[in-house]
């Protein structure tokens, strides 16, 4: 990896997919694993893992949500009972057939999502209303034997939450699914700068078996949308078909309505995507492992490393997750480019000529503005330099989204926005076939979200003339 | 579930694997899983070990720790090249042979430990002294085909973390060993309210390869000692059986000095077996869920739920994890056994009596204590009412071990100690042969670890009559 470093990173608009992967391994992001498809989150990686699950963690707690573990492993006789959910992932799944050195009776299928597990398991605990709701959430990795695996979007192994609840009605079921979705567009909007859009998706995007499912989507640099987060309501159609039930407040047998939803390790693949450049990295500052790094300048002067330190340590006191990097074997160059590889929102300079004045000086990583600072201000004044990354990252990646999303009113119009890349909205009938028609002809366009307009009277559906029912954000997608 | 609720739990002394088994299922930690022999974990135990992650996160942090994750499978072709481990691990392995439909050219292992992937990423990963010390930790489950399993003791899978680390230097190397003991005995002390014994493991005891092995020791109320967690120095062996090297100051290639340790959902065990008593749960105040249950008496008297809600509230906004039951379904008796037996630290009535003097009661649940106080006063005077139940549990659990630690000076007192249960000291020569007749006519007693004092001049061991070189406590073991 040390031997990658130095190297200049592909350009962003050379080679997208190269510039991702180089960025995802020089930033030390991860490394590809023992296992063929399977990546190693290292430190810097899953830290920014670990400041989501904190932010949804205190989230999803305030909405009533409780975490569990169930088992990494699903017996095929169980997982093998619903046949739509057979269908949607036997194609990827791996087999345990042997245990303790003895062929298994029931093989183990190696867990690619967890509504079988829950099922059982709810079929267990519940029986009367009073044990609803049950807003429970599990935080583990999944694995799908994907062929081709890109790191963070497509892996044989991701890491993700997801959530799994049973509520007494409808109301609070569909309550549920918009709580999580205002709960994943407010992850985006204040923590990784990340302005989603957010809708319903339309009957062939849909998740098989819910009655309906709710997205948020991003835009990537390259044009393309990445679907970021889903939460489901499946009315009780799961909850029949696992044998899920509860004595009612009319003592009559009820089946609980079913919502699902998560989030997984792809959203560092938006991050990266989003507000990367051709240095690396831009981190958006609340997710950041390393908020601000302090490089010394001229650190064998008298006072300089002194000076440094206290400021890390007033910086780390303040809770901001700051790094001196005291590395006497680097130039202060080297270490520029490294951090602004790994996209540290914050850099800190101290050299001589600075402290003479007391100053310092701050570089900002998302636009390169620089201004010097009284050092003993720097910790009072970090968060509102923080929040005012925050804002700015935020406000690019809006104009970015907003200035490629177009609007069609024929296939035509719709074929040539996508082959542009961006959002392009258009009102069409809704059915499945036209949909499927559109991809076809648009090669690979696909509903994003449903827009919250209704078509404007008399529009018609581009594909079959019929009236147009709903306006939907189309996308070439990952 | 529900149904077993207000049954009687089996008394700690007639049955105490019945007991355990009672108290883990009454009181919601676990479920049986839909796989045998694994088990769910339901939000009242996984509460207990988000805690314990939190603390140790924390002084982990502290000590330079990072967090990293690495699948979740091995390939059998890289699980097998190190026979020691092989041996250790196969007899328990579960093995995926098929995946995506087609049968798998290298199968692969669910992990049962993470030291084989540790080991292959360094070799990747580090280069040069500069690349020291790698400081890594993982949160995950491991999976071991156990034939005979016990909630938290013994599980096909459990949840734990596992410190992999190297360093440049055996003196580095062992600091961190002792740094990690020191944290999980703190653990132990601060959180747990469980005083540990801490030392090293004699050589028959300690990890496969291991030069040093380092472990905490608890003992559980039937008198059995229970291993709560393990640091290991493995000076350069491991690496050089895996490859890993770097080039050193010198400028010459050097083999890093390995560390382990480790620490897993069995300390959920522990705190169960230390603290529980015939009427369920006891659990030590900083890792409980719920750390104080207000009860309101008479709850449809004016004024009770208010003033209730407005407790529930001040104490939340306190960061006191405090819940109200507002069900009037259930009376306040039903209430008390409840969370008694859920092993709530603080039980809090708020009736219409207390509140006309302006007053409301507390009890603890170590003790049974009751005291009413001004309702004004409990926010503020909350954290002392917690930390003085701690320091109580934590004496209590003192207490019983140090009156349950004998001392021997010949096998045949040794063997009359452990029959009641308890530690033994005993002085021997420190041979595994020695140690093996020791467990033998003990019937299973072995040595848990190594005691900070050397035997008396002269002292000879008890087995082969050499002169005695350790002085150990010996217990049988869970």
């Amino acid at each position: 990896m040390s031997a990658m470093k130095n190297d200049a990173i592909t350009g962003r608009d050379v080679d997208f997919a190269q510039w991702y992967t180089d960025v995802c391994r020089k930033a030390e992001l991860m490394d590809y694993g023992s296992v063929k498809g399977f990546i190693d989150y290292l430190p810097y990686g899953y830290a920014i893992w670990e400041e989501i699950q904190s932010y949804l963690n205190r989230r999803f707690k305030a909405i009533g949500t409780e975490n569990v573990y169930l088992p990494t492993l699903i017996p095929s006789s169980l997982f093998n009972k619903e046949k739509e959910h057979v269908e949607g992932f036997a194609p990827e799944t791996l087999v345990c057939t042997i245990g303790g050195g003895k062929e298994l009776d029931d093989p183990l299928i190696v867990r690619p999502t967890s509504e079988v597990l829950f099922s059982d398991m709810y079929r267990r605990i519940v029986g009367s209303y009073r044990d609803l709701p049950k807003i429970y959430n599990q935080w583990c990795s999944v694995v799908r034997w994907e062929k081709t695996t890109r790191p963070f979007l497509r892996g044989a192994e991701f890491l993700w939450q997801e959530g799994h609840c049973l509520f007494e009605t409808g109301e609070e079921a569909r309550k549920n699914v918009q709580d999580v979705l205002d709960i994943y567009y407010e992850l985006g909007r204040d923590v990784l700068a990340i302005p989603f859009l957010k809708g319903r998706k339309t009957e062939r995007e849909k998740f098989a078996g819910a009655e309906a499912t709710y997205t948020v989507e991003a835009l990537m640099h390259d044009g393309k949308a990445l679907q970021c987060g889903t939460s489901h309501y499946f009315g009780t159609g799961f909850s029949e078909a696992y044998g899920i039930s509860f004595q009612g407040r009319a003592n009559r047998l009820e089946a609980p309505h079913y919502t699902t939803w998560g989030v997984s390790t792809r959203l560092i693949g938006a991050i990266i995507m989003v507000h990367g450049d051709d240095n690396g990295l831009v981190l958006p500052p609340y997710v950041a492992p390393i908020q601000v790094a302090i490089i010394p300048i001229r650190q064998k002067t008298p006072g300089v490393l002194e000076a440094a330190r206290k400021l890390k340590d007033d910086l780390l006191a303040a809770g901001i997750r700051a790094k001196l990097d005291e590395d006497d074997s680097k130039t202060p160059g080297w270490k520029f480019s490294e951090y602004e590889m790994k996209g540290v929102p914050v850099r800190i300079e101290v050299g001589p000529r600075d402290l003479e004045k007391g100053e310092c000086t701050l570089a900002r990583r998302v636009d390169g503005e620089k201004k010097t600072m009284p050092i003993g201000e720097v910790t009072s004044q970090i968060k509102g330099v923080l929040s005012e990354i925050h804002e700015k990252m935020l406000s690019l990646a809006l104009e970015s989204r907003l200035s490629r999303t177009r609007e069609a009113r024929s296939i035509e119009e719709l074929d040539e926005a996508l082959s542009q890349g961006g959002f392009c909205k258009m009102a069409f009938c809704g059915k499945e076939e036209c949909e499927l028609r559109i991809k076809e002809i648009t090669n690979g366009g696909t509903a994003r979200c449903i827009a919250e307009v209704v078509p404007a009277e008399g529009t018609l559906c581009p594909v079959c003339g019929e009236p147009a029912t709903i306006v939907c954000y189309f996308a070439k997608a990952y």
